[in-house]
């Protein structure tokens, strides 16, 4: 991955946050993000004309495909997807596994974007796909890099720094592997502090623990999102990942320690924001939405600008004056 | 919906029947969908070049979604379409469930074209996509605009009026939605008698009665679609909605009162038409089709006339001279 | 069918190897395929502008559907695809299973492409569809033509002659078509040989047995993939079709004698080639692609050149000088 730290263009492949650097983040991603913005207000541009995406989703994932499409079309380009995950992923064992990243690679596609139910499947169709880009959608349990790339633009966006600013990390945290891409990003940044706020079965992982603590950020544990609530800029919120086998009891009491409602509005701060990579299945009650501090919709739009961004970066490359 | 009924321009939601003014569906949606036979007839053309359209089913329906993209796509246009039922809809619970469409509106596709399972989702959907048009391709047991639309522009164009025109609607009318969004429309013209003939359990229900009743359209109950053939100029055949829970059992001996062979035909007026929204399962014998008569096949097609031209006077609005 | 053997732009339906005939594929597919290459390495053409192809699959082949989706949009096309089996095999029954295809004839799209779980309907559909050109792209246990005409290619390409080769057919031959299918084509040929090595339930059957000795093919039984390796150019190895009800026991020991591994590679000619259709399920060991004769994924590849080609043959057919 060093020649992606040094020059994004030189290596387009996006597999995980680390990948990234915080120059290329600040200088080149969030401009582009923001020169996005333009393009969706004006209707779009055609400047990745003749263009082809092939998007390969294992895993159900609406928004987050239906955002890389319309990112590929609104430039102009084509796409072809597929989304079934039983129809795909019914051979996909072992090396074989990899035949159908082998096959679509052939076909020459000019980026490929995939979502897979198994960690490390991306970063291995990068060694068999015959030089397509690859873009990770997320990886089973692994990352969602642009997940975290939209989150970080989010948090720039809305608090106007990433340096220096506290977050809660709520629900989750051992599933939900948004928190951990977005982790390693934060890394990145100089006086981070980070609250981890789980119930004792779903904390954070100490993978992330180490890189956090080789990185100089601050972090704790916490067991109740109102405690929380008043010391932080951004409560992210997550969900309980069913699908990936969580075992925490939705039913039990405690559980309302890792939910919002206008009860946590009163004791945040006035200008922090509340995040959630959505769907949300009961962890912010919809009452919370009309208070400006949610920014959970406009995130889930920012992910469009970003995605455009990345596409524009690998598809239609800076030539060197 | 006053706005609409001014002028369908001002405010392009398609969301039910009743919207349209007869004004509006002689003057403008009949002649448009006319032209719109001569673009197919050309190959298509690129009218709506750079307009994107998003397509969101809960509930399958191949033939809806495949001539809403091919309107789009024969004008230029670009189309994401997901449709998968049990995907889409798993988190759609209460208010939750309109995330998906704040989210999408986020997006900013120019239309959004939305199938779902439970009735009054489109008309939610107008709320929180940020002024994203809203077209209802079906709601439940609610309505189908669209498809009343291609009804009524098929008996318009086969027997050269609506005014005055005779016609029974035969089998599920208690669950089908088609029926329901028609009879809307029918209530606003002058002279129209409908005949309800289906089971007693599988009847009309009062509010559609109670709406005709209240715009003079004469309508009578029959039991058996042979008494029906010999009076009416339209036999509008429809199926059992087996997946809406109807009960009626299929393999009751009365059942055949409620079914098209061609017997019916030798009973039916000369130049009276037989119609069914399509996909039928055993209610029109096939041995029908080859009859002049048999219009189904000519109304599916006028599906992709009407919605070709739904979409471009939404897209691409008439400028003011 | 005859027409076909004439000119194949004058009646464009793709639906049996058989209606090829061998100065067609030699001086129009081979060249047109072979052009085709340097259409995808200039980053494809606009074509096939304006042109619409309407992709209808009832069975899942995620392979096929995106070299075929490729092809059309590599060359500027446009493209509707549906690939639910459940959802659109639900009603398909009898003569009523053909509405579907009079109805999307009826919208008029430049080609349609079929894949369907039962024999005989890409036929079927050529007579109900308005005149729509069909392509067979898999019909049940049938025929699966541009697999065929791919599989013939790569065989060209990779040992520059299909007159006079010997290939072993290796695996379910009673359940694949692809086997069958090029079974037909290299009937049309000189001096070819054929083993069919197979468990005897999975053998080929007679009717393409009879076809061959009707053509001048010779054709013999062998029981084990290690005695034909060392006779043939082409070892064409496929997969039990579990899903078609192959009832052969995978655990049985003697499945031994018809997979591939490197031992196999010791044996085989320097200069032949092995061929899959894909996907695998450990037919091949995986330790066998590294060798150059490995040419799977090659012959994959190809998949889009040929579409590509006859896409380009029905669409964009030449204009007699």
């Amino acid at each position: 991955m060093n020649t992606v730290e040094k020059s994004f263009y030189g290596l387009p492949h996006v597999i995980e946050a680390q990948q990234f650097t915080r120059p290329w983040l600040e200088s080149e991603l969030f401009p582009m993000a923001k020169q996005m913005e333009a393009v969706i207000a004006a209707g779009g541009n055609e400047e990745l004309r003749g263009k082809l995406m092939l998007l390969i989703f294992t895993e159900p994932s609406t928004r987050t495909s239906i955002s890389f499409e319309m990112a590929m079309k609104r430039q102009g380009g084509m796409v072809v997807e597929r989304e079934d995950a039983t129809r795909i992923s019914s051979m996909a064992k072992g090396e074989e596994g990899d035949d159908m990243f082998t096959v679509c690679g052939g076909y020459k596609p000019d980026v490929m974007v995939i979502r897979h139910h198994l960690e490390g499947v991306a970063a291995r169709a990068t060694k068999v796909a015959g030089g397509v880009p690859i873009i990770n959608a997320g990886d089973g349990k692994g990352q969602h890099p642009t997940q975290a790339l939209l989150d970080l633009y989010t948090i720039k966006k809305e608090l106007g720094r990433v340096n220096g600013i506290s977050i809660a990390m709520v629900g989750d945290l051992l599933n939900g592997r948004t928190v951990r891409s977005l982790s390693y990003l934060l890394g990145k940044f100089e006086g981070v502090r980070i609250y981890f706020v789980a119930p004792p079965c779903l904390q954070m992982q100490g993978d992330i623990r180490d890189y956090l603590e080789r990185h100089g950020v601050a972090f704790a544990n916490l067991n109740d999102v109102r405690e929380a609530a008043p010391l932080v800029d951004v409560i992210y919120q997550t969900r309980i990942q069913t699908e990936r086998g969580s075992s925490y009891d939705q039913n039990d009491p405690s559980q309302g320690y890792f939910k919002i409602d206008c009860d946590t509005l009163t004791v945040m701060k006035p200008k922090a924001i509340i995040m959630h990579p959505l769907p949300r299945v009961g962890e912010i009650d919809p009452a919370v939405d009309k208070d400006k501090r949610a920014a959970y919709f406009r995130q889930a739009q920012n992910g469009l600008f970003v995605r455009m961004a990345l596409l524009k970066m690998i598809l239609a490359p800076k030539t060197k004056s």
